[in-house]
């Protein structure tokens, strides 16, 4: 599709409520699109209304429970929802597992739940400024709240959940599960802990391990609430203090400073990721440049040095410019 | 350092055997000093030698003590080994968390035995880089094997364990690991499979399945070996296989073809890491991305459009190209 017509046609009934206009612009942001420049001018000033909460955590702690019960009491509240679930995904399929999506089937059929899966695998580092654009999506279409769900595993997905307005970080009373989380860069991140099947045994000693590390950290302290998001235990709890932060948030402008920064972030990655691309438009067609590598593959020359050869050549550098424009 | 002098006799050192001179060049590759292109050119001619073996896997299947146990063979066969241990940091310490490396005490003081741990957090994606320069050091030292362990997770880890001669993947019977393995890629570029710990329940099973999977992939079918690394059971069976595939590539020509496009991949992944860091140095500087810059945190302009503004602007493109270089 081109830029132009059919984004604005797309846009206008997506802002009337149209729900075939959303996945379609969806769609378009995923495959970076040219169309996506006028999308995201038209839909600029119908966002910043939602509130976007991110649910992250090692796997098999049931995040898409928890997920799916968070869902639940928003909507028993009347609120909408739009659901972005970042998946690994499989080598084989090539698409997202949706084992997980499965257990959301109840929340399918509702039209107040909007629930769309991204996969990270061979997305090189683009996730999160795709997520970003999606998530502006849900947001102008008019969703009260945005659920963004990642395994805590990688720096892609640490991104991914860090663009969001609230992080909470679900464990397991697992002996692994903490040691995981920390490894992973999750308790920095965190603004909420939930330690969902409580009921297990050892919920009691990581709850006080995770009070002596909140109690370490400066400023605020960080809540530690138990969960049982199969049986719906501690999911209206967990919410309400969802809710008690946000208004916090917004009272000591804490959620205004969090959305710049993440808007000025999210600007110099996608600006950075267009430079890197336009560079390798060029770089391939380039026969000087393939000759080079060549050379490099062969063992002829080393990478460093092929490297410096190429950016101290001023002339190489302006027809990059030219051509790659 | 500068570039010149000090690494000419640093590599100097290196070549004759100097113990010390080894880990202070791994430091300036870690350290991206400007001496690492002269470093590089120097080593380039003493490369190509050692056979470089990559093992990776969940967390807690036991690859730590693999290592050890396939170094104590190497060591048996009267081989030289180099170690790179890539873990992910602790947010705390800020270095790597070195927890399983206390296992490999008994090779600290062996000086047929070098071992350097690398932390994955905060590299923002560079580490494969490092880990290649890293990789070149030891081989042009006259490690005869180099064993580069990672926690199989994200791409980062796995583009670092790609980048080897021949890939192990270790699993253990626990029902999540394959599942996991395969999600984080694991498994396209498997050479090898280790099912450690395999006195456990469930080993035959996951044998069983690991094997159906092998048969659906075309061409030579990856060898499945069963180990039990703390207790030295199988580990020379697993080095044999190794080196039988070893014997086939360098007879088939893979090895090279391997080597070559492994050259080719870091070679341009080096040069759009250095176009980057080249752009955001001066991006740093530079008033009038600033200013645009705060007008997209202020949410009056979106990125998408402030990009394209960037972007279709020589004049802008040309000031980079000058003042960047």
């Amino acid at each position: 599709m081109s830029a132009g017509e059919g984004s604005k046609e797309l846009v206008e009934r997506m802002l009337a409520g149209d729900t075939l206009a959303l996945p379609r612009l969806i769609s378009l942001v995923e495959a970076e699109s040219e169309a996506v420049v006028d999308i995201m001018r038209r839909i600029g000033p119908h966002t910043g209304r939602a509130y976007c909460i991110g649910i992250t955590g090692p796997p098999g702690t049931g995040k898409s429970t928890l997920v799916d019960k968070i869902t639940a009491v928003l909507r028993e509240r009347e609120l909408s929802v739009g659901i972005v679930a970042v998946d690994p995904s499989s080598p084989f399929s090539g698409g997202a597992l949706l084992g997980d999506r499965i257990r959301m089937q109840q929340h399918y059929l509702d039209p107040g739940v909007f629930i769309r899966s991204m996969a990270t695998r061979g997305s090189h580092g683009g996730l999160p400024v795709t997520v970003q654009g999606v998530i502006k999506l849900l947001d102008a279409s008019g969703r009260d709240v945005i659920l963004v769900e990642t395994v805590g595993v990688g720096q892609t997905e640490l991104d991914v959940v860090n663009a969001t307005d609230i992080v909470i970080v679900v464990l397991t009373p697992e002996s692994g599960d903490a040691v995981q989380a920390m490894k992973a860069g999750l308790f920095e991140i965190a603004d909420l802990f939930a330690i969902n099947k409580a009921d297990r045994e050892g919920a009691p000693r990581m709850k006080a391990e995770l009070e002596t590390f909140v109690a370490m950290k400066p400023g605020e302290p960080i809540p530690i609430m138990l969960t049982q998001a199969h049986r719906g235990i501690g999911v209206d709890e967990l919410y309400e203090e969802v809710e008690r932060r946000r208004r916090v948030q917004e009272e000591d402008g804490e959620l205004e400073r969090r959305r710049r920064q993440r808007r000025r972030e999210e600007f110099l990655e996608m600006l950075q990721r267009k430079v890197r691309a336009r560079f390798l438009d060029f770089a391939e067609k380039d026969d000087q440049l393939k000759e080079l590598t060549e050379r490099v593959a062969a063992g002829e020359l080393d990478p460093y040095s092929a490297c410096a050869r190429v950016l101290d050549d001023r002339q190489w550098l302006g027809k990059w410019l030219i051509q790659g424009g």
